[in-house]
């Protein structure tokens, strides 16, 4: 294993240390429980949006906290829930007395934990509320999940429901609204090489030279098949294909395209794929009104990329559109 | 090789319509030669900043075109200069009547075909100045060049003479602003696993499972040693050690720290990576002044990163602050 740490053990907290540093403008980091939370916190009368999950993802979350997005995130071992005194933390860091949403992918360790924080934060008085993002298409239940996985989703989820938390929205108006982008989001992803968790010490599979896995997970979990490499226009077809049809996606809709990279593929391919996406989706008659490239749901150095897709509205468009200023995005004001 | 492409020949060309498709609220491209293009350009009265080598770094130079940075980025093949026509277009795109700064990488080719574009350009009574950066400590001469290479420095040379020509300085002016950021700043990396340029179609050097390259280039040139893989405490002393040394960076001097990812190697170990450098420079008493932490300057998916220290004076640091709105880098209004 040739990564750049000192003791597998305590990556996260090494990384979490540097993370403040870097942007100390924009984040605090409460060591212990491990906690980020934007500088800020909490904001008075506004409804705190929180997430979290397995590190190794980054910059999902920690690289999402900040004005406009994310109050705060809560970043377990690498790929593992965090805790729900993490989440407990979380809560008691950002509460603005309007309400806390908990913005979780379904995974059933997130899904317990994440339960657990909120009947004791109810317990207190603190109105929670819970969104679950599903948006894989690739498979219907897996290794770690009833139902499908949280994926790429996850980060347009987060944006359009932190501008709508900024703007003032209140908890049942933002949980309508996270519930409307669940039920119009999709993804599927795809892996050429495997990545490798520190405290494991190998990768977490074996892919042939001339093999790769289509349906990835991101902690690396099967997907639907394992099968030859393809080129760029058959990788991009197998990928788009199944999450336009699952919604589905139909001539005239507006969709926000997403292009996310593993981590291991570098910009060059990725924007080489997202072209071609692109021009599948003009050729069916879906307007692509608004993208994102980039490695933003990451595991850790896997090779490979995702494709998300989500059906705009005028008013997630707005929101998808207003300032946001986090490590990972930043625009407007 | 396990790429998502299509065509080795064709990647740079298919790769750069997919960027258009994403960005082209920020740029055109013009496709042959191929040119990445400010949407605005040409800006009336503006001097022109323009800047260009080999692909595979991205998001170095095309995702740094926009409003505050570059005008115009010359795309060459993978590792390979740009040509002189490519040069020329960027400036017939560009000129807006105030003077063309070419900022050129200290590499043989490189050097020898941003020449010839010049003298074309002078030769049709444009002027052109141009500013060489060979930031690179860690080699004298190299595979491909006389001199030092240019490496991470080049994004902090073309953030802060960028605004400088957006806020209205003139070519002298961006010249002379351009000179002293070279003067200042200094840089050198490491390589854990090399990458693979698509037209070779295998790694670019070989490193065993226990070694490390440091003082790698940007394209896979060698560096000062080949030695077993240190943790990350060590591989970032023995990064910052030479860099702090060469200038040198005194107690109380005020500086930028750029940590940057080759590729390959992820966010979280870039961060704990940055955590270490940023303590170092404490220790030392030099003032950390700006960050600026994630993949800039790539080779492809290569392994590894490096560290680039920029003394900043007041200038310098309203310059950096300014705001820039480009596909990777985006602050302010």
């Amino acid at each position: 294993m040739k990564k750049i740490i000192n003791d597998p053990s305590s990556v996260v907290a090494e990384s979490l240390r540097g993370f403040e540093m870097a942007h100390s403008d924009l984040v605090k980091v409460v060591p212990d429980p491990a906690v980020v939370v934007r500088a800020d916190a909490p904001v008075r009368g506004k409804v705190a949006v929180i997430s979290g999950g397995g590190s190794g993802h980054e910059p999902m979350h920690g690289g999402l906290v900040g004005a406009g997005m994310l109050d705060a995130a809560c970043p377990g071992a690498v790929f593992t829930s965090p805790t729900p005194d993490q989440m407990q933390t979380a809560i008691e860091h950002t509460n603005g007395g309007a309400g806390v949403l908990l913005i979780v992918k379904n995974y059933t360790g997130d899904i317990l934990n994440f339960e657990t924080a909120a009947e004791l934060a109810q317990a207190e008085d603190v109105e929670v509320r819970t969104i679950v993002i599903d948006d894989d298409v690739a498979v219907k239940d897996s290794l770690y999940t009833a139902g499908r996985r949280g994926v790429g989703g996850t980060v347009l989820l987060e944006k359009i429901v932190g501008a709508a938390a900024e703007r003032g929205d209140d908890l049942a108006a933002c949980h309508a609204l996270a519930e409307r982008v669940v039920a119009n989001v999709r993804s599927m992803g795809l892996a050429l090489a495997a990545p490798t968790v520190p405290h494991v010490g190998e990768p977490s599979f074996d892919l042939a030279d001339d093999e790769m896995e289509v349906g990835i997970g991101i902690h690396g979990e099967p997907g639907r098949a394992r099968m030859p490499v393809e080129n760029a226009d058959g990788i991009v077809a197998r990928l788009l294909g199944p999450i336009v049809e699952d919604l589905p996606f139909a001539e005239g809709d507006r969709v926000l395209l997403f292009t996310n990279s593993m981590g291991g593929t570098p910009l060059i391919e990725l924007y080489l794929a997202h072209g071609i996406a692109e021009r599948l989706l003009v050729d069916r008659g879906v307007v692509v009104e608004r993208r994102l490239v980039g490695p933003f749901v990451t595991s850790l150095e896997m090779q490979g990329m995702s494709l998300t897709l989500l059906k705009l509205d005028d008013e997630m468009r707005e929101l998808w559109d207003a300032p946001v200023r986090t490590a990972a995005l930043r625009w407007g004001s």
